[in-house]
């Protein structure tokens, strides 16, 4: 029987300029649709596991394109209210080579951000769930959407459930007043794995030090039930070409994946995320060191489609893993 | 010497669905721009006239995208006020046959609508102007728009111009608390050339009856300032064909232009804008038989172009006048 | 609650010359997909109902594509049997003016021709099922096609469920050794409902006459238990313009829809599917008249939209009917 | 054994605005190529017949890619001379509704306007001929090309073929110092089927009257050699919507071919050379009228599919004479 | 006099999914058209040789797709047989960075696959010819198409031409009952060059060593007939990587080519098969040393264009020998 | 004050092969602008100079579409004289690993050939100019356009301007009868800031050294008046990956910049004209090693986007200077 993770977060219109040109010259745009946790969502259901993702929708034929998307990526549909309101939209300007990419937001007001949490079903929605994930993005948006998450928390340890955080600051969001330690703290009081780096760490929980490790182990000491801490390391020598390792600290152990050099990058937004629903999948079916090769892989694979999630299966992550298809052609 | 025509309102990015595919199945879309009074006033410098627009653009690469829209169709930068905020965008599913097409719209708290009369440089814009141009829109939009409107008219009244008001009414607007006829009747009062049918008429003013023409005189004389009247008459038959007559009242005399019919349509939004601009060319150009010609077949032209604009040449809108060229191939 | 209403047939991947060039020269093609039941199972599904399809899918990347297009568009897939094999594709030459569409079949000995009977689980799929349709190309695929048709007749009037058969003749089928009149007489005494013209009705039954009303009142003499008959009629100008009517014939009594004139045509591939499911989503909820109209105006406004099925709600084809929005901008 | 028809002229590259964008505002162009002559003969070919075109092709991969286009549909490049120079061009902005297409030349000093009557290789290209054709275009491009069209005559008549010109008057070109009468009448001397209109027949013979059927009566009074005369007329309501119906006077008696209503035309160029291949076609193996009749069928076809060139086969165009498959999906 | 060479073998329809999209996601295919044979014809002819390349194609439109597509290639339509029967097609995914390219197969019981020798009119095919070309896909598709090659190897023995055959083993073949080693001895007895790599030598002949050169020693000692054994080596890093060296051994001597570092590959399909012709060009015009470096070069070059074949001419491969023009911009 | 740069030079369309196709088999064109000394001055604007660009353009659409190009990216249309002619073109087939990018020229006879220096208004245009830029095209395109460029350097000697030359010899122009030996000699004695490598120098002034600098310092013994030489040195390993280094000779020192890898090159035409632009922006406003590493990073960003020009603004150039923002995702 398949494990059940629910995840819960904002999902946004994503307009991509299309042949490397520049946004103030395009004349069309690709539309696909992402956002952290749900992409997260998105690819665990390509592992092969049931997802629910809670989020809130307009009623207009924009929500209804956002529905058919998660749908037709095997999210369940439970998890989605229906409202007035607006959908929110990022543009992207792909880069290449030494060119930065570059993204405009426009996800003020949307209707996620006025989802109440007595909108969601929750009995019906984490029934029989074993896992739920969030992003330090929603907590950002709203107070509502900082109460949403909170009350998912409890739901979820309220059954049991492991929970995760991919606690990324955004600094550009959080202007409805609150700053990232009056709402953060809370949330990873609840939270067994903590996806995050130093800046992370730091902004979010006040936290830091010179060394992850040392400053996850800091972070242990005042939230001792966390049982994993995870990151990816990316070093970005252009646009186009990146390397990418994890690192996984994990009951007094630390693991560290193989490195992949990733050439001729398609599209990286997602790649921490596809790494996200990579350790997930991992810390359900896999030992630690498994685990973080896994997460890896898939984010690596990742990299090579375009849009904001990960589609590949999970054979296709356990091939890169062993090494086996790279550079093959499969008939 | 050309004369100068200023516009005021809100410019949208119009997102267009290619293909006669539905919204909730689309993965691009086209990209053009467009808002009522600006396309009267792009409309105008096809014409060969001058146009400045004055409306606010956010500081990001969408508002340069729309400052480059503007200014490729023969616009002045110096209308354009720079602020941050989000740019208003509308989507399109383009109808076919007996389908309609339907227009979702993401247009509130833009960038516009918070566009104060103290960051337009008034005397700089209105400097030589001819014609000053309006819409029912704008004062839909917010009380801060509004007042921009009304500044905008008593600016133009101040420098004698003639002002024209397409006064279209919007059910879905007017959120901001003000209904048309708490603010339409002070615009009106500083209006020459009102456009608009009797449903616009009585939402706006308040004033009704079952024939037009009739209608018309009613509000003349509460307005006896107005110098004409004028409407386009749309016979639609389906998506792809329509049939289009315009009318207009001048100096109590009634002109009504010969009757197109429209098939094959590519794409009608904007069918009115051009009218009005055609409108705005003749009565600074023509007698006023020759304007609603001119302004109608205009407005035909503009059906055979994608975009909310009309990019007919004054010469090629003549020629239609005249019945040259249609079903020609111009070597 | 609503109404469930199982399919069942091939689906076909069709590919499509786009841009009105000519199959021998293209480059490209569009991808969609259809089969006469499936669309109807689609657009029941478009209208609200709950829908199951009965298929076999080839189990590669291809089979993947079709149950993701049919679960986008609402079809359960507890009816889709993966197995090896091949998907049949049919490749589209779109007509314009006088020059008719064409269509290439590569559709022999597909996954489906194989589809065992004791492949699919019946009790899951017909449990509180309603209604049961099937069209006559079905049968003339292969013995095992004909045989699973026959069963799905037999389940559904097991659980008295309401059955329909849309006994298209399609004389490059049947090419398995067996006649239309060995297979079809068997089929149509489980059916309450057939759809088919005269020459549908004389090959399939063998029952013949100039006239279609006085045709079918032959039939129902030998197979009295049928309970309406139904066709639509088709006036083909050109490949962009024809005209459509469509009529019933239930307890006796004649409904002849209103007819309506389609120009500029997009596609009319899945006309008559888009009526079959009209249909019975009328004979579900509405008078035969009403049925009737709702049966012609839905296929009506399949042919605005590119691809095999029709994407209208039932709002949509309501509006339709009683002539709202027709020709109208939809903001 | 198939016929084999000569024709001599230039090819152009066609570069064309897609969806119905103005010319000025264009970001990309479609590829096609075309002549009249070519155009003829890549349509004989398509019926089945045998074509040699003549004409100068530039050596570099321009020419490389008119020498392709033309062995793609069937021409031999027995008649193609390679040789240093530009390839001429035209630009089409496509019309729509009451908006005429537009073309731009840029075909000046092109490599056929420099093609020495000692570079064809007459001998070979004219061997085992039955049927020479030239239009009035090329003896108005330059000295050199209508030497070419005249001493292809006199190969022609050297070996007993038939011979045709549409004689055409393109009042842009004849630039280099010539006029059509100095011109035309030594090539109507060697020509027995002239396709061409009361201006045509005017301009370039100098012989008028306010009757087609008389204006050709003079000409073979002066001209007694000729066997046949032939146009088409047409009757443009707008870009997308011509009538269209061809004459014949052969031997005294004149023949009018039925009348087609053309809606919804996806592009007219070429619409008379496919005309003239039917002509030619229709003369070597049918009577009179049916020959009027196959040509203007012919020309409605080429009306259904983008480019210069007439792509339908012999039999598709007898299908449409006959009225069969009009408005019919061919499976 | 330019060479001729005769190539065997089915052509597929190639529908690759644009964009980097997984093939279970798209919504439009690229069309374009290979077989490792044709693939072989076509590189010959764009190096001036000429090829006639006998197949079997369907009778419909699709046939009549490859038939330009070989036309158009250079390729002589003499060995093209017309039959009832089906196109085989190939679907391809393709991959980026760590992701593989993907190929899934729809070619069994294809038109090609029925062709019976007696169809071939081999005295047409063969006259004159100088060298003969198979690989080892065709007899692993029916028994007839294993007949097919022997026959053709017997005539091109008969007249005293060179035989070569890229003996590569598929194991998703060889399905209508024989293995490779029932057929592929008897082809090789009358093989002059052969090509494949020591996987390829073990299942068509049964003969192994661990090393390449002792490998094709042994197959010498049982075809002492052979004059050269040739293969590639391709060092994949990924789908976007990849090293490419080729060896050659003739008349006891190895020679080998230097190595090329592929990176940015745009596709790779028929990389082989371009090799394959740059080694028949070189064996018929060069030296063995330079045979192999045009032969590796071939490749390359192959590899920077899409599609099957490789469109490079004799002048631009023997520039990247010569290492001229390499990241030159060639004005 | 923005510092005002005039430039002068053709401006051509540039056609280019989408998607790695031969230019032998393509069915469209993407279309873009430039012209080295335009791409000069877009480049500039872009930096926030004002920049006059003196050219002629046809009177024809494509010349409105050359002029809107101009406008849209910030060029002043003072310098546009419009003028009957055609307009020059230029195909380009995009390279891609070991396959070299090859253009296709067609850009004689054009409207700029025709240029004459009465039709400029100098006084207009060179009103408050800062600098003037020029390169070795023009003077090898007519002798009037020799003539116009020598005009220019006086005029802007005249009114105190830095003048800088790209004295980039072409081959395959210079067919007007003059020799640059003839011409280039005396636009040098005008001309303050040099830019060529040795070949260049050689060709244009006869003046030759194995060094470059010492060949510049020879140079500049002759023409003391020189303030200074530049070049950038680009080592092409193959169409997607070069290195790029730039050298400034100026008040005899020597200044080198950092070398920039370059891999997965999107467009590397204007490379050097993106140069150019940046040294003059350096020249204008930094010192001697700012400016050839603002103009070296420049030219990198322009390999970035599609296009001839460079589309980066001065923050941007800036921030790759400073090693800022390379492969992060701007948000």
């Amino acid at each position: 029987m398949a494990q059940k993770v629910i995840t819960l977060g904002e999902v946004l219109m994503r307009l991509t300029v299309p042949n490397y040109k520049r946004l103030f010259q395009t004349v069309n745009f690709d539309v696909t649709f992402g956002g952290s946790e749900a992409n997260v969502g998105v690819s665990l259901a390509h592992f092969g596991l049931k997802n629910i993702h809670i989020t809130a929708l307009p009623t207009n034929d924009l929500g209804e394109r956002v529905a058919r998307f998660l749908k037709l990526n095997g999210v369940s549909g439970r998890g989605l209210v229906r409202k007035e309101g607006r959908l929110g939209i990022y543009f992207l300007e792909s880069g290449a080579m030494q060119r930065p990419s570059r993204i405009v937001y426009d996800r003020f007001d949307t209707t996620f951000a006025h989802l109440d949490e007595e909108e969601v079903d929750w009995d019906r929605v984490f029934k029989d769930g074993d896992w739920f994930h969030y992003s330090g993005i929603s907590p950002a948006i709203s107070q509502k959407a900082a109460d949403l998450t909170l009350r998912a928390l409890k739901e979820a340890k309220k059954r049991n459930m492991t929970t995760s955080g991919d606690i990324n600051y955004r600094r550009n969001l959080w202007q409805y007043g609150k700053q990232p330690q009056d709402i953060m703290p809370g949330l990873v009081e609840l939270t067994d794995v903590v996806v995050g780096g130093r800046v992370d760490l730091e902004n979010c929980l006040g936290i830091q030090d010179d060394d992850w490790q040392r400053n996850c182990e800091k972070v242990k000491e005042k939230y001792p039930h966390i049982r994993a801490f995870a990151k990816t390391i990316r070093n970005a020598m252009s646009a186009s070409r990146n390397e990418l390792t994890a690192v996984l600290l994990k009951d007094g152990q630390y693991y560290e994946s193989q490195t992949y050099e990733m050439k001729n990058i398609v599209d990286r937004i997602g790649g921490g995320d596809a790494f996200m629903a990579g350790l997930i999948y991992g810390m359900l079916h896999l030992e630690p060191q498994e685990s973080i090769e896994f997460a890896v892989a898939a984010s690596v694979l990742k990299h090579s489609t375009i849009g904001d999630v990960n589609l590949s299966s999970k054979e296709e992550v356990e091939a890169l893993v062993n090494g086996n298809n790279v550079g093959r052609l499969l008939r």
